[in-house]
């Protein structure tokens, strides 16, 4: 009970933290905050949900069968880390640059996503990894709508 | 109002991930978890905090005052980046190899810390950096102190 | 004289590992490992040269004036060493993968390349970094084109 | 033997960017920069070689076999690149964040080149692997003592 209120704080202390570098910035370029923030969340919850599936599969008893999901979650998180920094500069903000990495972060959460969905039924690590991939997918979609 | 919910639900979902991917693993490593999970979201957070702060230093009006802390910001997040990831990682886990990211990420933090804290009043931004750096340093003292 | 020959035989033992490691893998992918090996090499080089760029320019005298160069610098960076890492992966390559990070670092290396020109005559080592994007760029599209 | 020229000149012109970005700085640190070139090399040829190893671990018939070395690739690529990375930074120097993470690398390296030697007769890969890992374990220590 304890435990869960700490992690919901820590939790909400994380978000805070995102939020109020955005809020507090000198020359905030005009792309929407709210998906702006929502974005580099997902992009990191992602990078980090992917290396941690990457890890899981290798810790199963046949890692053999889990090649390819190792695999595409290392290119993604590679690309949802790429995301979450660029995302994060505000100053001279380029369109075109977000543009770029958000298009290929849109493909690679896709691949991940339906890769690690293949394994949902049989490991939860993959499920939750999906549901990740997939938020972080529709906030790229979603950011690429609003830029 | 609608917003500040959006958020909030937003900051949890990133906590359940994490936490998620922990508790799901197949072969979790002997860290306590509670420990790990705080450990793995502050330098998460510190990391984005400090290229977040880089990028705002570099939006001031004189940024040329701000050579030392933006070049401290993008050390320090590229070695919270380096431990967040390390400790995402529970299959054969290695005490020496975490032991000794995280003795380098509490100097980081440190420093960080220390050079953002000079400029807390002047730079908003600075100060939110200065306190993710403050929490990095000591989830990263507990852990070492826990492992 | 002598310090010339040891950086030589450096920059070449350097060479003999990326392409030492491609030689001896027990599964490579089909991709052109002429093309692929200069790609990886070149998005290793460009992300470096863009890391230590963007620290040149806030190394000068009116760093003010580099704003967009060092954003797009960094950006560059990221985008770069993403690339070359999951070219660097041959298990279960997905071309899809490759092909969504190689046209985002296209893009990524013309826009930086196209900002450290303007600066090229001023500044030689935005002439280098230049170089190093251009480079790169062509790098990326001969394999997008052999892929 | 066209094939060799080519790549060798590559080489050859990695080398010179990561060497011509130190040459073309303006205002850099007062680290032996001999050292500091050959380190920072040894660094990125180490996460390349380590992400790779890992990689061709995972394509080997029996990747179980290989749990323990691909997961220290994967931490040591980590603390390589940022490492390389810090020391590409020439601007604002403060040497007790580079000792903290070459101290970092130091012992990522001999964990690393330990298992990977100890796969190097069985697997060309690992044997390739565990000389990156020495090469760059006594570049950061000849840098540690340079310092």
């Amino acid at each position: 009970m304890a435990r869960v209120e700490q992690q919901t704080s820590s939790g909400q202390r994380f978000l805070e933290h995102v939020q109020q570098m955005l809020r507090t910035h000198p020359s905030p370029s005009s792309v929407n905050r709210e998906a702006l923030l929502e974005c580099i969340q997902a992009c990191l919850d992602c990078a980090q949900s992917c290396i941690s599936c990457a890890d899981a599969c290798l810790g199963e008893k046949e890692p053999s069968r889990m090649v390819r999901c190792i695999r595409l979650n290392l290119d993604c998180a590679n690309i949802c880390e790429a995301t979450g920094k660029i995302l994060s500069r505000q100053t001279a903000f380029e369109p075109a640059m977000a543009q770029a990495i958000l298009q290929a972060c849109v493909a690679a959460c896709r691949l991940c996503g339906d890769e690690c969905e293949r394994h949902a039924q049989a490991m939860e690590h993959c499920q939750v990894c999906a549901e990740a991939c997939r938020r972080c997918e529709q906030a790229c979609q979603r950011l690429l709508a609003a830029a």
